[in-house]
């Protein structure tokens, strides 16, 4: 990457005009999922969709069952992390064939995107994957409506409009965005998380904190609020977010990050600036790959990424060094900025988790060449600038 | 006021199960009044609402008119500060002989909160002053849609489902609030608040901080997020505020107080923690007996209000002296606490705004007397602990 500041980040020093819109009604805390009786409308059948079948264990099912038992509701499990076209269909032909007029997502990230999908498919005369691939020309008409009771603070899909979904026979792993899958309601009860197992409590707090990385850390436009709000959800990530790996039943570390998480990506901290993203472009690119974890291949590109393109990043790298990490302010802005990145990744392993495509075996050249080759067929290119091609992203890839 | 820490709060050290719910479209920006078009439904008949008519001067009426050239619009000028029962019952019936479909408020929160009365009082059969005297009891079933153009930050009424009516008749200022009555929209361009007069922008940066304060100074119930946004409001203010009264045309400072005052009471700071308003509930009846404006209110009681209970706001006081005050962590909390409020009241002051009823001319006595009667008479209490009745009020005002 070269190292200045080109002519786009010059001119835009003025707060970017937006538009926020979040009708999602967020019903918070222990015992909260009794609500559901009211929030589900009456005359509704349901779909409850879930995943791995952890809900039947811990009484998040029995839970959600007595709250709806005078409402008709049908099941649909097995939506696998990372959640593929291939499954999600089955569920659309099972919505269209009973006639399902609500859906209802129990579980995590995963299971909410596959659901939001759902509902988007369901109506939908065509292949409903044109969503991902035409991105923005093919956009839905219609969707069910959808609820959730989340388990898994983590992707902050229960507040917003986004969807991430896999294609198993190519191996993609594609966003796409409607007001329409916006959840009408989200439940979060922060006791649901106290039984998640440490893997995916972990993968939680990076992937949240990546979250606002990629709306924080570009360059800056005059929007001191939005700062402060991003810097305020770090640190509560990294202030509570062990605590419940030390304490599993510490009920207000759960509920801070359960809140930090949604508040990490329900679109208030992007209003108005410059945002990222490629960090999650190229990791998407490692999960449909080598099969890793959405957060683990988050925390393999990010420090890496922020190196490369220092100079540019360096204005927010440097404030965040010092209004996150305690930096000291008579520092240097490079030496600041190369703090930062050293105390991130120093905190992602304290967390347990690892930081180089090694750790997973996986070759840096070889995975380098797939995603340069991905990336250049679809003639993409992501982050603040808009330059981060298949060539940077190989650049990137080979030193992870 | 008793010093120690009473039950309630010794108890309630977790954060409180909450619902947030915020539909209102914010569309932001230099030119977004544009968009008007886009946002007003084609078939509606509309109302615009204004005030004293700075908006036929300065050109956002101009702008309005252009965006809605495709739809037909009435007018209703004339709501004060301070927007009087009196004066939005002839707007309700100019609604209901015109068979208007939609309000759209053209100015600050005076407009805003007139409008939201009036649309909620259009399909009322009854007298809907008791939506404000029997608030909770009488509650609308129904309301006008209502959209907004903002041309003064202060209130944040523009996203959120609160609405603060005067009567002339009985010099009484209630509140209300409806999900019905949040606009489905408010355009928010920093451009249109440049003409404001000097004082009204030096009221709306303390009427914005006050409504930070009443949701952020009580006790704590181990809420490190929703702290960290409160500071971060509080700071934007103290720092773009002055920069907005130095400069009128920093268009910078403009957006950054006018994005800081729709976030002081947007009801995502008052999520899950306990809230005081108490400062409000007397500045009220300042405004209703004496006629100072709202802020100048607020101004005056807040700082007494905190001296009088330092004790048992000590925590949250000395963590926004540290926080947002930077003082030295090393100080006791008793100190830190005073001097925060200090630097408060020089804040305030250097703002231009009075802090004292004598400023005013006001005899804090007859004053005392007054409220206290009032309270009384209604049997209110108000503030985090529920105790701030009549004759507490009254011992405030003495310090006024």
């Amino acid at each position: 990457m070269t190292g200045n500041c080109d002519n786009k980040c010059e001119k835009d020093q003025r707060m970017n005009n937006f538009e926020y819109y979040n009708p999602t009604r967020i019903v918070f805390g222990a015992g909260m999922i009794a609500e559901l009786g009211r929030l589900v409308p009456d005359d509704a059948k349901v779909l409850l969709t879930y995943g791995g079948g952890s809900i039947k264990r811990n009484g998040v099912y029995a839970q959600c069952m007595e709250a709806l038992k005078m409402v008709e509701v049908l099941e649909f499990g097995g939506i696998p992390p990372n959640p593929t076209y291939e499954v999600c269909m089955r569920a659309v032909d099972l919505c269209r064939r009973e006639g399902i007029t609500f859906c209802l997502a129990v579980g995590g990230g995963s299971v909410l995107d596959g659901t939001k999908f759902i509902a988007a498919a369901v109506p939908f005369e065509g292949d409903p994957w044109l969503f991902l691939e035409k991105r923005g020309e093919v956009v839905p008409k219609d969707a069910l409506p959808i609820g959730c009771v989340l388990t898994l603070p983590a992707t902050g899909s229960e507040m917003n409009p986004f969807a991430v979904i896999s294609k198993e026979a190519t191996r993609e792993k594609r966003a796409f965005d409607s007001e329409l899958i916006q959840p009408r309601f989200s439940i979060l009860d922060p006791k649901t998380t106290m039984s998640l197992p440490r893997k995916q409590v972990r993968n939680g707090i990076v992937d949240a904190f990546v979250h606002v990385c990629e709306q924080y850390i570009t360059y800056p436009v005059n929007t001191p609020l939005q700062d402060r709000q991003a810097q305020a959800v770090l640190k509560v990530l990294i202030e509570e977010g062990p605590k419940t790996l030390t304490d599993p039943f510490d009920y207000d570390a759960r509920a801070n990050v359960m809140w930090a998480a949604t508040s990490a990506l329900n679109r208030h901290l992007q209003v108005g600036v410059v945002q990222d993203w490629s960090t999650h472009m190229i990791g998407h690119e490692l999960t449909a790959f080598y099969g890793i974890a959405h957060a683990e291949s988050l925390a393999i590109v990010l420090p890496v990424r922020w190196r490369l393109d220092k100079k540019r990043k360096g204005r927010k790298l440097s404030q965040y060094a010092r209004e996150v990490w305690g930096v000291e302010p008579t520092k240097k802005d490079e030496e600041a900025a190369d703090e930062a990145i050293d105390k991130t990744v120093t905190f992602f392993n304290s967390l347990g988790m690892p930081t180089r495509l090694a750790d997973y075996g996986i070759d840096a050249r070889e995975c380098a060449q797939k995603v340069r080759a991905r990336f250049n067929e679809r003639g993409s290119a992501f982050g603040e600038h808009g330059d981060i091609d298949g060539n940077r992203a190989a650049e990137i890839l080979l030193q992870c």
